[in-house]
């Protein structure tokens, strides 16, 4: 079977646009853009030099492969809307199984790059693991070279190990991000700089690389200071949201054996 | 009044002990270092050189200034146990006031690294905000001084404001370091390995410098995929806590503006 030379997005959004993007600096060839609000594939076409394409059924149906990187939600409806297609059909679901393809498929597989993505800032690629699963054996080897063009770490993984990797990304990077949030707010309140915490920030995600998170583990209710604990809850009282965030996870913490 | 030249270390714990050796490193002399536990200030002053002091009233009355880096719930002790000392009295706690010094210590000051310390872990002092205050003026010059020894930043903070970003800071730090180990807890289950995760917490991080924590924000909470916020919840059902805290920080995320 020929290399993926070619591919089609299905998708505008930040994992079809940087993942557009990263496809051409290789020197993958992009045969169109679809996404259901047409000025995005536009958008999206024009940044990248390629065909945006309005409808569905309108797709080329000569591409190597397809990559369907829309919202799960709208993914089962946008892959009943599309015509058959015998090229190589993937998603890039951490959640979605490849039960999502219509029987009507018969090469389907997932290409999952473990990374967050945001408008308007690069990332580099090459250490970025992707997630691979494909329903035939012979295609995932297809898709293991096509993600070797962009990353050195390409991991094979099944649907019910990736939703578990999904699942703890989103506390690794989701909730974490949240967690600076609610410290930019705490310090706007009172008219203070978050860039303050920046050094603090970077240090804590720095010590990852070295040490576990239980060893990286520090702060009141490691050190089980339970003065502090008070008079942090007692100047959170006006804030429930953050009271209760501060309070469950404290109890967390002091649960934690580092040793 | 002379520059702070000479600086006995109360505690011997991360803090101290990185100030010990960050002080030393710039040629401030350490004329001696207590800490309640004698064979902890024995190893401390072993590494750096120093003298150990077995009892608090065998402090050496002619330093220039007194570094108390001790846990803020036994600080209030340590003091009261102190000799009468005439030399410059500071605290490096983030939530601790002035009034933590009884009376008859006449200058009296804090001196805040704010950043997290790990045993074994060097850090770079030179980009760490310290957060300084002090009873009297001209104390406040000394004290700029001699963190200026170590780090660029330097800041006049009050007890109010240094409380408030310490609490942000706990929130920044010690529970987005939280949140990575939920992340590795999780992966463990499946015997799935943490640094698989790596370059996307360094991602996350990453974005920090750039982007504000709103318009970093990514995810199916973010996204309002409540197809996988259910699948998330139904996967931890077994784990009360961490689906609480998901379900919690979930539904804050949601009403994040980032526009």
């Amino acid at each position: 079977m020929r290399a993926i030379q070619t591919v089609v997005i299905v998708g505008s959004g930040n994992v079809a646009s940087h993942l557009a993007f990263a496809f051409k600096e290789v020197g993958i060839q992009l045969l169109g853009i679809y996404s259901r609000h047409y000025e995005n594939a536009q958008e999206l076409a024009a940044k990248t030099g390629v065909k945006a394409i309005r409808n569905l059924q309108e797709i080329p149906l000569d591409a190597d492969a397809y990559l369907y990187a829309v919202n799960d939600v709208v993914l089962p409806e946008v892959l009943k809307n599309s015509p058959d297609i015998e090229g190589l059909m993937m998603h890039t679901s951490g959640t979605v199984g490849l039960d999502v393809f219509p029987d009507r498929f018969k090469r389907t597989a997932v290409f999952y790059p473990l990374q967050t993505f945001t408008k308007d800032k690069e990332v580099d690629f090459s250490a970025i693991p992707i997630l691979i699963e494909s329903k035939n054996k012979a295609d995932l080897k297809l898709i293991d070279a096509l993600g070797r063009n962009l990353s050195t770490s390409i991991r094979i993984t099944n649907s019910e190990q990736r939703k578990q990797i999904h699942l703890a990304a989103v506390f690794a990077c989701n909730f974490s991000n949240y967690m600076f949030y609610i410290a930019q707010d705490l310090l706007q309140e009172k008219g203070l700089d978050f860039n303050l915490l920046k050094p603090l920030i970077n240090e804590t995600v720095d010590k990852i690389n070295t040490l576990s998170p239980a060893e990286s583990q520090t702060g009141p209710a490691k050190r089980k200071d339970f003065a502090t604990l008070n008079k942090h809850l007692e100047m959170l009282k006006h804030n429930p949201v953050y009271l209760n965030i501060y309070h469950s996870i404290s109890e967390q913490i002091q649960k934690i054996n580092s040793k």
